[in-house]
């Protein structure tokens, strides 16, 4: 790896900046010491300096002077020497990822509209033909932990959404360590409100959230396309999975609790097995902290970071194996995985923008 | 049933009335047309009238007059001609339970002392020797719905834990009418704080608290022992249940989901059994919610009531069954409960100073 | 008075019966003794019975059968016989006031279309013409505890703003009795976000009002209007007054602190004069809370009800006079002061439907 | 100012970092470049690490080798190399000081101890004879964009209390220009619970601060003090205020509301000038975001930063000057503006560790 201080700051460009993935990435992008904001286009604050539509950026000088733009042609001809974010619906970011990619920009989508491999499931699951079903063999999907290597290589990456980020970190090595049934799988998760992104419905004003709790999306949440997708690569085999989200009053943060069947009796044993299995999957990296003793995840903890969570508990009373993890579904889950991505694509520090 | 306007009111003592649970049943008695306070005891509030601690009550002319008091033996030697509610710690409340049933008095235990019928079971969970095991076999379980005939009779009540009922009000009848697999009962649920009571420790400080959601308890939480006995009951065979409880910053409420395997497979048909399971168990309660169409429930619809919401969807592609409830912790959860079961005991109208 | 048991029912339609302050009338009209619900209006409901677009409500028969219509021409033609509460936004409320109380209707409006008693400040602070200004004579401003004796006579009233409400109630004794100065008077004021409505707005999502707080509307509120009306007439010279709003995160309440300059040097003797004023304006009131010793007033005191709290402190190193009130923006603000005015026309217990 | 390259990395020691302030200053530390944690101290953690006690932490490598410590003699007779954040309770922190100060160490003191000059006056608002006068002379107030030279020459700082900050700084560049009357100013303000500290006590359980607003301490809050000492030091002559704290349910933030009289006629005139002060005061300050066109102060939009929003509006009606302004009380008001004196002792860029 080259020293950090010899590394060439890159362009980049942001595409759809007014969500708060996008905002987020923003004051990523500002703050990382090798990139270069080149472009932020949002259709409703084109014609504003990004400090304008957010004056909290504004002691970042590019704040002042750089403005957000219509997404246009010219963007994306001129694309070729940039990395470029999209933070799109989905549906919409194809129209540009084909082109961008064509010019020989770099892509790294948030929507989902890259994250499956199989364009029949993304019409299963998101109601409409895939827009181009020839790129979804060259995206890689930027789960760090786990694609770190394919990612180093990327063009063109698919982050994973939110509630996935939660559930596949803490189950893809015990599927890989064969240490739980795929068939088994229950994810309970609960979502702070900007998970619902900067949507202007009535479900999600102050008084419809705030002192509430409510489940949503099931039985069927989109999220289980990728899910299934990926816990079905990690153990081998078709995973049907269940998976309910909630929403809670908080802004950011999601929590998930994990029941799974081991594939052996719990016991002392099998508590060691488990512990191997997460330690060597992660005991060396930054991002995921694996609690000891009796710490158990709290979002409060990871609430504006990268890092995730990740304790376990097997049940000897009912065979069951816990798992609960915490992190940032804004930063982790979105926005601060992508910034990963970059860096690992590009050779930079993991951590660099991000600690 | 005598006709409401000839009732005669009752003397009603509440012990222990400073937690949130018996501010709250405070505040239900004072409200209620048939119910005349007659003693409050705290130790903490000695010497001071209702209003004085909780001037939210004063427009009640006894709030004004009505003093706290040392919990004391005359209260007790005199409990003979009244209804007294105990609303103390577990392990606490059997000092006042055994001799104010001697006395002649109806006891309405908030606390876990008499919820089990086995006394090692509550040796098990609560971690000391049940104080009078010979009155398990006297008090009756007080979920209402549930227990309706037997409280009639009683004279003594051991109310439900805040979560049992969130969770047993959904899967007795399902129990009952044998369309799940007993063993296979999942309870994840969430409470808000006035769950832990007015406990003064860190952990509930609003800080702590506000912007966070964490697990805790896990994986074998003391409700679990009346979870199990009252599921064995309606299984009629031994049962061993997984659940997690977990803390999320609202002041009130309980949003439970149930993952359930049912015994058959899961079909239009199965779906057409569990619906009539439903509406013959509930369709007539009050205090039930059925939920119907695309409604799921939410606790922000049931704070500050003795409401239940329910609803399940049935999930063909795993095959489970997934049921929602949602209640208020502290009325369904606690108080409002036990003056469901105080109107139940003395032939009150149900809903009498609840609706 | 007539005894309470022989008060007939009378019939009730209410006009607008979607946002906040028509979803709480609605729960109190429909658990309201003496008020029969015979018609509720909302565009964006009609064809749905109450029970369906608020299930909460559904334990009431009532809700069950009676549909939202849309608002027309026959509801205003047949609703002479009825007492009409009108939820609609200004500059709408009139269109209805106007032919329903020529039909021989009760109309209590809660918008702010008839609370001024001169068109041209209507004018200067509504930012258009008003829609029948020939009525203004012929309102009663609802305040209840100041206008009591004319509500008992009116078949129109103008209920008041949240904030004046809280404003008014605190200084209009005062000014009564010449102990403060009317050009000194600052209202500093915090509400929940109820508030704002049920407005669809970017503003008041869930994420942009958690963990917020933020002045608006500032430095003229149109809620000045009524208070220097209600605080002319009260100190019987033209009032210029400050006013300051700002949103929190809580779903509902206001508190406010009023900074108040006496008419005479701030001693022991000033303070007895105070207290004098306020026992006499208030010391019978059932809906007022004039707090004694410590306290403070909380909005958690009086959230849900349709109480007000109230207490002052003279600082005698500043010479200023400090009044803080308290109360629920949704209740006494609007929707439960609404009902006190019904209750006061029709000779009702002024607590009917209300405690 | 030497290049920051070559800047010296010094010794830093925390004394009592358990706190909210003591922690968000070690989570400062653990990340400014050029500071060498080498001891903390907290009682109740003594022997465990950071990262034990503050997970959030572990990524630092420091934060899993550094225990507390007691707080001991030796840490205070080696503490002359060092710069010492003292985090302590007022009344507490002067018997670190004075030693630490007498060893050579730079000494930054978080609490009440030094910030008043005059010690009788320290006695009335602390209710105890100061314990250490002679040290009054030698502190300089740590205001950093008032007191920036001095700052640059101090080797002992006594950093403002978190309401001062958010009032003082709207204020003084006012009050050096005569725009506005001394003895006029009232500052109304709202702060997070988190401003209590971590202190156990009933009164900040979540469930008493959740969906509650109230104010305290009024009316003479010890701040007051330090409040009139540097309005009369920016004025040059002795000042009274008014000052209101208010208590609201979000974790940071504190929203200042001034209510001021000018020193002439409200008009366009005097507009300009409040523009040009606040100009020339802040217009260069990285850390004052003077707002602009319709913009006001809202905490969401410093919380977990060191910035201040600061905007105005002159009331033509009622002749009053509005100034309103948001920090975040923990950091600006706290541990940041801390690190940012840190920064100016050292000659280390003003915003390292804080951007």
């Amino acid at each position: 790896m080259p020293s950090e201080g010899k590394l060439k700051t890159g362009k980049v460009a942001i595409v759809g900046a007014s969500g708060y993935a996008g905002e987020d990435l923003v004051r990523l992008v500002l703050g990382h010491p090798h990139a270069d904001l080149v472009a932020v286009t949002s259709r409703q604050y084109a014609g504003q300096t990004i400090a304008q539509v957010f004056p909290k950026f504004s002691h970042y000088a590019k704040a002042k002077t750089l403005k957000f733009t219509e997404p246009s042609a010219s963007l994306v001809d001129e694309g070729g020497d940039k990395v470029v974010f999209l933070a799109l619906p989905h549906g919409v970011a194809a129209e540009y990822a084909v082109p961008l990619l064509k010019a020989g920009a770099k892509v790294i989508d948030l929507s989902a509209d890259f994250r499956l491999k199989d364009p029949a499931i993304y019409e299963e699951f998101y109601a409409h033909k895939h827009p181009a079903p020839e790129l979804l063999a060259k995206s890689v999907y930027g789960l760090c932990e786990i694609y770190r290597e394919e990612i180093k290589k990327a063009n063109f990456i698919a982050c994973p959404g939110c509630y996935p980020t939660s559930i596949l970190l803490p189950i893809i090595p015990l599927l890989r360590a064969k240490l739980i049934k795929p068939g088994s799988i229950i994810a309970d998760s609960m979502s702070g409100v900007t998970g619902a992104g900067r949507k202007v419905e009535v479900d999600y004003l102050f008084a419809e959230c705030n002192e509430s709790v409510r489940p949503y999306g099931i039985p069927k949440h989109r999220h289980l396309s990728e899910l299934e997708q990926e816990a079905g690569i990690a153990s081998g085999q078709k995973v049907t999975m269940q998976f309910t989200p909630h929403l809670i009053p908080v802004n950011r943060g999601i929590l998930t609790t994990l029941y799974l069947e081991p594939t052996e009796k719990a016991s002392e044993e099998l508590s060691k097995k488990i512990g191997k299995a997460y330690a060597a999957a992660y005991g060396d990296e930054i991002f995921i902290r694996l609690l000891e003793g009796k710490a158990l995840p709290d979002t409060k903890n990871v609430v504006g970071t990268n890092f995730v969570e990740i304790a376990w508990r097997l049940d000897l009373r009912t065979g069951r194996l816990i798992v609960m993890s915490a992190e940032d579904n804004i930063v982790k889950g979105t926005s601060g995985q992508a910034i990963q991505c970059l860096n690992i694509m590009n050779g930079f520090t993991e951590t660099t923008g991000l600690i």
